[in-house]
């Protein structure tokens, strides 16, 4: 017997028309056949089967789904759309389907399941087929939570690193030193990057800032910064807003840059969960990919922060300048208060306002935004050799207070392509204290879940916006902070959550 | 402003027609919109957002996906057929859509997920949630995943075991002792049950057998009575075989004996991982669930069979004890040799094949199978107290022997529906022994999933069937196995795995 898969006969066999169904299954690729079709009975292919897909040049894998209707002929392959756009098609090209092959790289996650070390190759192993699209969501987040907690140590998370590194493409700016700064996040409405980063290049620094979008919380650095400029730039586009002004404020994906992590972050943000040397290896193989060689980190502490205790901060901050150290980067980590949010706004648009009040030298600035700013300025400043150490902090101030900063912003955003004004929401609710009295405790996820809930990051102008800080007397009755949505139905929805956690904001009566 | 989605208007904006897609996604509900609908639109839904569906009385949640092209209607809300089966459908019902409340529970599974143990209720409330189709396939994927391993201690265990005995329904026989048998797996061809259940029925026991289909393995026992008989009895059905020959071979999922297993075994099959807590709690909450008082189990240990290590085999021993404890069942673990195949078949219709055989008495019957049996049925004679300490096995060779064991399998098959031939496959290869030599050591890992490439366990008839056992002396280009497939692809596909993998059965030249 010959084997059957190879002659030209059998592939014709093989060989479908694509017809797009327009179906958004988001990242996972999908090919819908009929179940009754002459090739599902002679392959012998069963629903959910991995099957593998390619036309002209391109090959991908992808998830079976049986059609029991009459959408779809026999001879047509329907493709979701993540599947149509990895494979190129046009309507009615041909696509050739054949068994998927063991992907062997998933003995690795098993592996690690049963809480396994993970070598150096297994885990670019990993990455690359992650990136090659050869996981089915499941496999994913097994994954990312086999992964989860401090299930990786330092050498497992370099590993990873440098597999995420190498799996993306890697900017050489031709210039040293290029510095870049991070937050651990966990804190609403801890918006400072676009502040440190107007005024780090306002001092001269090469700064050119690739950010995320949120993973689990209401708004990141790229969802902020999209309500006041555009953020997708391609490198050619970045290359030229930092060789004119030094320093961007772009939206990582666009680039390409660790592709791998955008998948996987997309796996955490579905499940809600963070994984400590996923977190580490996101962060640093990022910044290695961006071309940076200086790099601060802002990791906010505080019982409702991401980091709760200093016992979990000292740990993930040794981690951090171990892996940064393997890496070849010079990493400060700054741990910084998390007892409650930096600045007003909760949400992209609130967040952006809240910046530019900042750059500005409004009256109203947030204070705690502001001031944080200015420290993690000052320490860039510092492991740069900009500034010596002791008088970053003051070397920043003054770029802030005499408008340096905020004409840096602005050619910023003109070289992106504009500023805007960042949008407002159609529908608000002001939640009141229910009775007089000082401000205790603050829940930071609680009150990013509700702004979550209201549509945060998808609608730009949805989130909270805070009226209180820690320690302030409020009357009875007086707005403790207001929901912002852009339709009705997500305003309830967050009006329904808040109604079950009244302690979002707790106020001890005098 | 009042809550929006109380009214009747509101209700009516959020309502649309029912539509059969006809796409099996599995297990997964999901529900297809247009993305420029009204109701996507004014709700903001988000694609991938988890809603809630209902019709009439009935309640489900969906994972979202827009669709972008024409199939469906801006009025219309399109069905995958597990939503449409859940909900009891007819083409044009309305169907309310709202936003899903969020599920409690998934804060218990990321505490598992960063290592903290789980009371009783938090495990009550995911298995309530996971049997009412609240989690996203990527939720269970990451349930089973945070579970696996030895990530449960026992009182977890026991509590996952009550969980998930609550669930479903629980039979009560009106009669005590009830016996019951589980293998615990990993070891090809080990199809002792079918024998066990005659051996013991023919001497007096009540043993109302249920077993699942294969997990990861290519062939569970009720794959292998399905090939022989019908084994999707309703619990009516159950009960009369049972009141008439004393034991039946049904296959537990038809009769909604612990729910929750049926749904995390469908992912733990797609992960291809099995965790050792969910195994101890799969096997007790259907025994228990079964009405058993009395449970033996056999746990084959060697390299490559599930159990591998004598220090695994005692911990997990050691856990069924405690937690059958808790439960109050009387548990017995005869721990067995897992060093090769049990029969010589390995697949549904072949492992039938060698049950037939072993029955019959025929010469040709494979001893080691035979052997297993006679000790598996002796030993729980013995725990049931038919049969004295000792005496057990020469009891159950004894009814083997004397066509009692093969007249009370027929008579369950009758009462079943009716005993029938197990299919023969289309296509087969042998492989043969590239050498003179001793078989030196048998890999039953690959060899199961040499058994799975070829089709099992969907494909009946397809598998493996040994020729060799382990210390036999074979010649140069004797056969040491077949592979038996239903379709030339399928055969193909396991013969370029057999290519990569020359060492299933090791010969060492003399």
């Amino acid at each position: 017997m010959n084997a059957p898969d190879t002659g030209p006969a059998h592939a014709q066999l093989n060989t479908l028309k694509a017809r797009r169904l327009g179906i958004d299954t988001h990242q996972e690729a999908v090919i819908y056949l009929r179940q009754d079709s002459h090739l599902c009975r002679s392959e012998g292919l069963a629903s959910h089967a991995r099957v593998q897909v390619s036309s002209h040049d391109k090959v991908i894998v992808a998830t079976l789904q049986f059609i029991t209707s009459s959408i779809l002929h026999h001879y047509e392959a329907g493709l979701s759309e993540a599947a149509w756009q990895r494979l190129d098609l046009k309507a009615g090209d041909d696509v050739l389907i054949a068994y998927a092959p063991a992907v062997e790289s998933l003995s690795y996650v098993r592996a690690k399941i049963y809480g396994r070390r993970l070598e150096k190759p297994a885990l670019r192993q990993i990455v690359d087929d992650i990136v090659a699209g050869r996981y089915a969501d499941v496999h994913l987040a097994a994954f990312v939570t086999a992964c989860a907690g401090d299930a990786l140590d330092n050498d497992e998370i370099a590993s990873l690193t440098d597999a995420m590194v190498q799996a993306g493409r890697r900017i050489d700016w031709g210039r040293t030193p290029v510095s870049d700064k991070h937050s651990v996040g966990g804190l609403p409405g801890n918006r400072t990057t676009p502040i440190v980063v107007a005024i780090a290049a306002a001092c001269g620094l090469t700064i050119p800032k690739t950010s995320s979008r949120a993973i689990t919380s209401p708004s990141g650095t790229a969802d902020t910064m999209e309500t006041l400029t555009r953020v997708d730039l391609d490198l050619e586009a970045m290359r030229r807003v930092v060789e004119k002004e030094g320093g961007c404020l772009a939206w990582g994906g666009a680039i390409d840059l660790s592709p791998a992590d955008d998948v996987l972050i997309r796996v955490e943000r579905a499940l809600d969960i963070d994984s400590e040397g996923q977190l580490i290896a996101s962060v640093l193989s990022k910044k290695i990919a961006a071309g940076a060689t200086h790099v601060l980190i802002d990791m906010p502490v505080g019982p409702t922060a991401k980091v709760r205790t200093q016992a979990e901060a000292d740990r993930l901050t040794a981690a951090l300048l171990a892996v940064g150290k393997t890496a070849g980067l010079q990493v400060r980590v700054l741990q910084t208060d998390g007892t409650e949010p930096v600045g007003s706004g909760i949400g992209p648009a609130l967040e952006a306002r809240d910046v530019l009040r900042v750059l500005q030298n409004a009256p109203d600035a947030p204070a705690v935004l502001r001031a944080r700013s200015v420290t993690l300025a000052g320490a860039l400043l510092e492991l740069v050799g900009t500034a010596r150490p002791r008088e970053g902090e003051r070397t920043a101030d003054t770029a802030l207070r005499d408008g340096r900063a905020w004409r840096k912003f602005v050619a910023i955003c003109t070289a992106q392509g504009g500023l805007r004004e960042p949008p407002v929401a159609a529908c608000t609710r002001a939640i009141e204290a229910p009775q007089a009295g000082r401000v205790v405790k603050i829940d930071n996820r609680v009150l990013a879940r509700i702004a979550k809930l209201a549509g945060a990051p998808d609608d730009k102008a949805a989130g909270v916006e805070l009226h209180v800080h820690l320690g302030m007397t409020v009357a009875r009755g007086q707005p403790l902070y207001t929901l912002q949505a852009e339709t009705h139905g997500e305003l309830a929805y967050a009006l329904e959550y808040v109604a079950r956690h009244p302690d979002v904001i707790e106020i001890q009566g005098q």
